[in-house]
């Protein structure tokens, strides 16, 4: 294996983007970490994520809301905030900033070694 | 386990620091997330890093230099710039900038399942 190096915040997908673009940056066994840019996508009325590993995510740039199933509101989540969502813990994103886009970092964690 | 949730960029350690600090932030089997503050700090000379696992490093905020062992010069990173370091790939830490402080996020992945 090799070092490998980018940014998260240049090399932005070009416009217009039909919907959230997903990038892997690294993945290994047990892990995989990916850059996110969204630009006002949520997750559509009524859905859930409902995932079978454990998900790190932070917000690099822009702002994002999150809702958890069961609780009241939304969580804010500015440049900087990040959110440990176990597996099945049940969330839907309710809103994304388009302008400037938003740059998620998102740890997905499959290992029950 | 509960939904975590958190700042990088806020509550930053009070100063004055004596060294580097460095925040467990999530652990899971396999996997380890850090923050890690700078304010100055190299890796002393003639010293390497040779870890067991492999590193995915962001800086977040402020900026920092690596160098890469066999590499002719240090490799520069900025906000949002990151970078892969498997195992056993020898680096240091040549240069970190310490007003404001390097904010690292740093994710050691340990899985070889």
């Amino acid at each position: 294996m090799k070092v490998q190096a980018g940014s998260l915040v240049s090399g932005l997908p070009p416009r217009p983007r039909a919907g959230e673009v997903t990038e892997t940056l690294c993945e290994q066994p047990g892990v995989r970490i990916e850059r996110i840019v969204s630009t006002g996508q949520v997750t559509p009325d009524g859905q859930w994520y409902d995932q079978d590993s454990d998900e790190w995510v932070l917000v690099v740039k822009g702002s994002a809301r999150l809702r958890i199933d069961g609780e009241a509101q939304d969580r804010e989540l500015g440049e900087g905030d990040y959110m440990f969502l176990p597996a099945h813990c049940r969330h839907r994103v309710a809103w994304t900033q388009s302008e400037p886009p938003t740059v998620w970092l998102a740890i997905h964690i499959f290992t029950k070694c």
